[in-house]
C-alpha cells in the first residue's frame, strides 16, 4: 500500500478502504506518512467528503492509535459530554455533580481553552488548589469512591488526532464534518466512553453556523456511534449569544455554583445543563424517560445534593471547599470596567464570536497554545439578546487590570453589540434531540 | 493576509486574487509558508481547480520565485521547447543543432531523467567529455559565437517551481492542469525563453492519457502565455508507443545521429522533430510559413549542416566530436539480451510506460533521484506498433550487463507487449497543432 495512491483517490473523490484508512492514521501516528501529506489528506477529505462508512472506520483507527482506557473496574455506563464549543458555555461544571449525585459514575477528561472558547480545566484551575493532573489510576479509584472525577486530557490518548487536529488548525481544513466528527469521537472513545451526549453549539459563536450543518454532524456522529457500538446523542443548541451571563475562570465556576444552588432557575445555562444531564442520565441507564430524569435533576438541585458533590469533587481534588460556599475567595480582577450601551434601544443581537474574542482579550482566554490564562479575568455580561437598554446603561462589566486588554476589548466589545430600535425575534434555545431518531 | 483564509478560500474553490498568489508563491520561497500548508493548497488547486488568470498569475510569481536569465544579449527572439515527458523522446538532440543551422539561436536548459522518461542531460553525459555544467554567462557567450548551448538547469531557477513540483510528487497532486502548466512555464520564463513549443504527449507512456485532458493543457499554457506576453505553441503528439526505437542515453544519441544524418527520413521521431523544429523556427520569426521552414529543415539535414552544427556543439561543450562520427565509440553494454515474441501476430500494443520502467530498469533511467544512471544501458525496439512478428522474433534487445536487470526488464517486457492476430488501426502521429487557434 502507498499513501500516494491513496492521497490520489480522494483526491478523485474515492471512498477508501478499511485498510487504506489505517494504513494512514498508522502512517501519521509511526511518522512514516509526513505532516505535508497528511494535511494534502485533510484537504482532500474536506472537499471530497466521506462516507458514514468512511467516517466511522476514521474513528475507529484514531481512537486506537494510542492508549484506550479500560474503564471495566468502574460500575455502569460510561457516558461522557462534549460541547463543539461556546461562550459562556459552563455546562460540564453544573452537570457532573448533578449525574454524580444521581448515581452516574462520571469520570471526565476535559480540554483547556483556545481562541474564543473557553476550557473546563482553566475553570477548574481557578479554584485554589484544584489538581487537574490524576493519573488514570488515581481517576478510576476517585470515581469507584466518590462518583466523579474531572480532570486534565492525559497526552498518549488517540495521538493521530492530536496531529490532525494541530494541522487542521494551520491548514484550512477546520470546517470539514467527518473531520470534526471522527476528532470529538476518538478522543472520547480512547477516553473509555461507552456514550457520549454531545452538544451541538449552532450560531454565531460557534463552528456550526446553521443548524443545517449541525444536523450533518449530529447525523454522521450518531451513524458512526452505531456502528462502533456507542450510543451517541446530539443536542443542538443555540449559540449566537454567551449560554450564561458570566465569560472567564473563575466567573464561570461562580456562575456554575449558583445553578448548583439552585439561584439560576430558567436561565438559558440552567435549561442547556439539565437537558445534558437528563440525557446523560437516560444513556446511563439510570432512568428510562426524560420527565423522570429531569424531575430527580431538579430534586437533586433543590435538596443541596448536587452542589455538596460539586464541593466533594473539588475537596477530594485538592481544592478549596471554602471558595464554593464563598465565590468571592476565587481569584478576580479588582479593576472593573463598565461598558455600556451607546443608544437606547433593544440589544438586538451579539456577535458571539466577537464577545468570546473580547473575554479572551481581557486574559481569560488563550491566543495561542502557549499563552497563559488569567484566572480573574473576562466579562459579566448584564444584558441578553432582546432585553431593553437605555443609552448609558451598563451592558457588560470588563475584568481586568491591563489597560491594553482593557481598551482591546471595549472596542471589541462595541463591534459585538447591535442596538435597534425593534425587539428581535426569539431564537430557540434548544434546536433538538437526535439519537438515531428525533424526539423533541 | 494570512495563508489560513487563502486556503480556506480556495478549499471552497473561490478565485484567488493575483496578491493572494503572489503571497502564497512568495511564502513557500521564503520558508514562512510551511510545506504542509503549500500541499494543503496543491490538494486545494488540484480538486477545485484554477481559471485561466489564476493560472497566469501563479505561473508569473512562480518565474519571478529566483532569478530570471537576462538573454537581451542573444539576437533574436529566444524559443525553447518543452515536452511533457515520453519514451525514446529525444528531439530536443535532433531539432537544437536543425534551428541552430538555420540561424535560430538556440540557448537551451534541460533536465536529467526520472521514472520512465529520459532527460536530456543524461543522454549529452553519455558523449565523452561533453560538459553540461556551463555557467549563465559561459553559454551566453557560446551562443553568441556558435548559435547553440545545451546544458543543466542552473539551481536558482524559479525556486517555488522546485519546491512545489517535490511536493505534488509525494503528495498525489502530480494530475492538475493549472499546476502541470505553471510548473513547466515558469521554469522555461525563468530560463529567458520568449516563446515555448510545448510537444504534449499523449498516450499510454504520457501523463495526459487522452487528448482531451492534452487540449486542456495545451489551452491554458497558451492563454496563460498571452496573459504574460509570451507565445506558446502546442503540438499534441502520440505517446502510446515508444517514439524512436531506441530507449536510453548512448542508445538516443546515436539515434538522434542519424536522424541528422537523414537516415532516419519519415520514422516518427524524424517526424515530430521536424514538426517541432517548424515551430520553432516559426516562433522565431526564422521563417513565415510551415512550408517554407519544413523545406530549409529537410534541406539542412540533406546537406549536412545540421549533423556538422550537433559535431560542433559536442566539440565546443568539451566532447569528443568522433564518438559523433563513430557512434561506437560511445558507452554502450557489452551483452545484449534478445526478448523474443512469444507467439506470432501482430504487436497490437505496447504499454508504453512499461517499456519506460523496463528502459529504467535497465540502468538507463533514476527510479529515485539519488540514482546514477548507466549511459551504455537501454533497450532497442525492433518492432513497432502494428508490425507482424513470428513466434521466436526479436522484438527488442536489451542493453544492460546485469543479470538481476536483465530479468526484471524481461519481465516487465513481457507485460507490455501484447500481441493479436489482428491489425490495430492506425493512430494519427499528430493529434493537432495549437497556438490560439488550430491550423493542422
Amino acid at each position: 500500500m502507498d499513501i500516494i495512491d491513496i492521497l490520489n483517490k480522494k483526491r478523485k473523490g474515492k471512498k477508501l478502504t478499511k485498510e487504506e484508512i489505517l494504513f494512514f492514521i498508522d502512517g501519521i501516528t509511526k511518522g512514516s506518512v509526513a505532516d505535508y501529506q497528511a494535511s494534502a489528506m485533510l484537504m482532500a477529505i474536506c472537499i471530497q467528503g466521506m462516507t458514514d462508512e468512511e467516517t466511522a472506520d476514521l474513528t475507529h483507527f484514531m481512537t486506537y492509535s494510542g492508549d484506550v482506557l479500560d474503564l471495566s473496574e468502574i460500575e455502569g455506563i460510561k457516558v461522557d459530554k462534549h460541547s463543539t464549543g461556546g461562550v459562556a458555555d459552563t455546562t460540564t461544571l453544573v452537570l457532573a455533580p448533578i449525574c454524580a449525585a444521581l448515581g452516574l459514575n462520571v469520570i471526565k477528561m476535559s480540554g483547556r481553552g483556545l481562541g474564543h472558547t473557553g476550557g473546563t480545566i482553566d475553570k477548574l484551575e481557578s479554584i485554589p488548589g484544584y489538581n487537574v493532573s490524576l493519573t488514570k489510576e488515581e481517576a478510576i479509584k476517585q470515581v469507584k469512591k466518590h462518583g466523579i472525577a474531572l480532570f486534565g486530557q492525559t497526552s498518549d490518548l488517540a495521538p493521530a488526532d492530536k496531529i490532525l487536529y494541530a494541522l487542521r488548525d494551520v491548514t484550512g481544513t477546520v470546517e470539514s464534518i467527518p473531520l470534526i466528527a471522527s476528532s470529538i469521537m476518538s478522543k472520547k472513545f480512547a477516553a473509555g466512553s461507552d456514550a457520549i451526549v454531545l452538544d451541538i453549539k449552532v450560531g454565531s459563536g460557534a463552528f456550526m453556523k446553521n443548524t443545517k450543518d449541525a444536523e450533518k454532524l449530529a447525523h454522521i456522529m450518531i451513524e458512526s456511534g452505531k456502528r462502533l457500538g456507542k450510543k451517541v446523542t446530539a443536542v443542538l443548541t443555540n449559540m449566537d449569544a454567551p449560554l450564561g451571563d458570566y465569560i472567564g475562570n473563575s466567573l464561570e465556576v461562580m456562575e456554575s455554583t449558583k445553578i448548583l444552588k439552585g439561584e439560576g432557575k430558567g436561565s438559558d445555562l440552567y435549561e442547556v445543563s439539565l437537558t445534558l444531564a437528563t440525557h446523560m442520565l437516560l444513556n446511563g441507564k439510570i432512568y428510562q424517560t426524560p420527565e423522570e430524569a429531569r424531575e430527580n435533576i431538579v430534586r437533586v438541585i433543590e435538596d443541596g445534593r448536587a452542589f455538596s458533590k460539586f464541593k466533594e469533587l473539588v475537596r477530594i481534588q485538592g481544592g478549596d471547599e471554602r471558595a464554593i460556599d464563598d465565590t468571592s475567595l476565587l481569584p478576580l480582577s479588582k479593576k472593573v470596567t463598565t461598558f455600556k450601551a451607546e443608544k437606547s434601544g433593544y440589544i438586538y443581537s451579539y456577535d458571539n464570536l466577537a464577545i468570546g474574542r473580547a473575554s479572551c482579550e481581557t486574559g481569560a482566554g488563550r491566543k495561542t497554545k502557549e499563552d497563559i490564562v488569567d484566572p480573574g479575568a473576562g466579562i459579566v455580561m448584564k444584558k441578553r439578546v432582546g432585553d431593553k437598554v437605555e443609552m448609558g446603561e451598563t451592558i457588560a462589566l470588563i475584568y481586568t487590570e491591563d489597560r491594553d486588554r482593557i481598551r482591546n476589548c471595549l472596542e471589541i466589545m462595541e463591534e459585538a453589540v447591535d442596538i435597534r430600535d425593534t425587539k428581535p425575534e426569539k431564537k430557540p434555545l434548544i434546536y433538538g434531540i437526535y439519537d438515531g431518531e428525533m424526539f423533541i
